[in-house]
């Protein structure tokens, strides 16, 4: 945005993250299956519709007994029958009796033991078999109590907490087949600017690579959002606009990035006028990224990043990311470590300053970060290698070698 | 597997890893759309088409001037054009001649300096102002050479690399449209044992519902791969073998769950047999998850997981997640870290534990891990609240709160 030449004080990061994250919520609701679930957020808590284990069961292989029978010099039992999973004893067990019994199977009526088979002889695995016990067992050796892991009508899952392949097996246990989730968020991207063209076409001089927009859609796809794409609009009156009121789905919000050349900015105030937006123009304290628009187009929130490859990437990371977070209904808990670093910096500035750095673990395991030599905010191969952003605080002092630092882990896919 | 009592050495789990690795690796090359791309791995290095910048380019908003017009008290220039990203200026500089530049924006020729706006009065933002320089700027001030992030013919990304947003805005930055990448591997699930119903099902007395199945579809589907369903074999000779050869495309490994139930192991072990494969059936060293079948089915690499939801989870984590990312093409690398535990525990037996955990970070950032009171493998509440695995070696001595452990962290949709 380099006509607007006006000094206006900067705005700190957290504030600016407080004011989009604002009001941002999910509001439609879709019943997934189990398997397409994973990834996705629940709408509300989940009970389970049965209990775990629904009954006793054996959590060993060996002889469900009666420990009352169990008791004097080598007592012997006769096998009558056996339970595994799936294929239960249906008798009762009385006086004398044993019943050969695997993991998982249920314990037979009247049984209030198991013995390990270890811990018998067996004149055979067939039933009459004789079985002498060399360990007596104590009441409710080796048996799992109906409901030990979860009981009916329990909560086992908690609205808006992300979906991870164990939550869904844990459902799918629970007798559930599908679970409510919100709905994913529809994120426009737009591309501005008369510089641009498509991956792949060939940049005349003074022309780049739209790659913004492919990064964009990359970084919604793996935040669990859908990517719109919404075109790139030139620097015209109205363009902008009209590529938005085109957009194939309802939004849940719109991401610009561009805006670098001359005449954009003017064209983006007058469009989000025309829209009857209550717009503003942020200069962020931070470091790469400090022009970011915030408003609203025909009720839909838009965020406007800055034109500047890495400035994008880093205002999605610590914007657009938590947004798409709120917007998919699961609560923003910005992930940050405390790491070692290995080489000294220089005081910082006024800004929140987020350098790309390399985070690795030493042999105990312990984290340590290197910011990368090159932090100059138009290179994106160090972006591109970088696995972790250090963020120091605005007037934070010089750091030397092995002091402790704030450390962002990138995640692996965005 | 209840009928094998014989007694076997147990198997170390690096052991166990290594021979499943082995062998295994993608063979077929996808051409994929960029922001398709996002987490698949690059099947070959990847050449930069452009240099980024393409040539000399404006780092900051002023005027472009000749460093040597710039000396002597108050200097003054004629500005005569403007360049901004995308429309550059297309002359080339004479003596005292001054061009607007924008950031980002084409250096023009016979120019080899960035005044900052701030540094100058200029008479107007028009042509044939008059501009009149504060500070006078060195050779090469503010100007980002060609080439400064990369050069045509730079390797921009390695071979067997994850491709993350990030290295997807670098590769649409360098001018390429598309990615060669490893085909996603087809995993087939298979869960066998006549106690299993399908979710959803109201289990009758000794059923149960086929979790696992579930499960191994997101977990599969979370980690790269594509998951096949391969339906539920039932305890009869050649039902496994059925099942598999049902399967509606080439498959490049089988996961199977179960074979708790009486029976279940014959059948395994003779269409194993029948498929004319070498198998395994492996006691490991560890807990939970003690046995595992490993072996080949018409040449397709199977690996058999235990019944138990919790044992089938964590040997999914520890063994399967590694083969995705081999047939992935990408090496494995477990990712584990060390933190501080918060409370004691009793010395380990021959078998390397995996303990249910919460991992958090302190108010410093620093790393402390809980794990689960019960540990019992029967509950998979407690593994679908945990966050992380305790690794513990066989044979770890006893443990004080506030040692340090070795941690598993559990990617959030695994």
């Amino acid at each position: 945005m380099p006509s607007n030449g006006a000094k206006q004080p900067l705005l700190p990061v957290d504030d600016a993250l407080e004011r989009i994250l604002k009001g941002l919520a999910p509001s439609q609701v879709d019943e997934s299956p189990l398997a397409a679930a994973v990834g996705r957020t629940l709408s509300r808590d989940i009970q389970s519709d049965l209990s775990l284990p629904p009954a006793p069961v054996s959590s060993m292989d060996g002889y469900a007994v009666r420990a009352e029978d169990c008791t004097g010099e080598k007592p012997q039992l006769t096998r009558v029958g056996e339970s595994a999973a799936g294929h239960p004893w249906q008798g009762r067990l009385g006086a004398g009796e044993a019943v050969r019994i695997f993991t998982g199977a249920f314990i037979p009526a009247n049984s209030d033991a198991v013995v390990l088979q270890e811990d018998v002889d067996a004149s055979s695995e067939s039933e009459g078999a004789r079985i002498t016990i060399h360990e007596p067992p104590h009441s409710g050796q080796f048996i799992r109590p109906a409901g030990l892991d979860v009981s009916a009508g329990d909560t086992i899952l908690r609205k808006n907490s992300l979906l991870s392949a164990r939550a869904i097996s844990l459902a799918a246990s629970a007798g559930l087949a599908t679970l409510p989730v919100w709905r994913q968020p529809h994120i426009g991207i737009l591309s501005t600017g008369d510089e641009l063209v498509l991956p792949g076409e060939t940049p005349a001089p003074g022309q780049i690579v739209s790659s913004n927009a492919i990064y964009l859609a990359a970084f919604v796809q793996a935040s669990g959002g859908i990517p719109i794409d919404l075109g790139i609009a030139r620097d015209r009156a109205g363009a902008m606009l009209d590529h938005v009121r085109k957009a194939p789905v309802p939004l849940d919000m719109i991401v610009t990035s561009g805006g670098a050349s001359v005449g954009t900015h003017d064209h983006i105030v007058s469009d989000l006028q025309e829209a009857g937006s209550a717009l503003n123009f942020w200069k962020i304290a931070m470091r790469p990224g400090k022009p970011l628009i915030h408003g609203m187009i025909d009720g839909v929130p838009l965020l406007g990043l800055p034109g500047n490859p890495v400035s994008t990437a880093v205002c999605a990371t610590v914007f657009l990311g938590p947004a798409i977070a709120r917007l998919s209904g699961h609560d923003y808990v910005p992930h940050q470590i405390s790491a070692e670093i290995t080489c000294e910096l220089q005081p910082n500035d006024r800004r929140q300053d987020y350098l790309r750095a390399v985070l690795e673990y030493d042999v105990d395991g312990l984290p340590l970060v290197t910011p990368a030599r090159k932090q100059d905010s138009s290179m994106v191969s160090i972006f591109a290698n970088a696995n972790a952003l250090i963020i120091r605080p605005p007037f934070d002092p010089s750091i030397a070698a092995g002091d402790r630092v704030t450390v962002m882990p990138l995640a692996p896919l965005l």
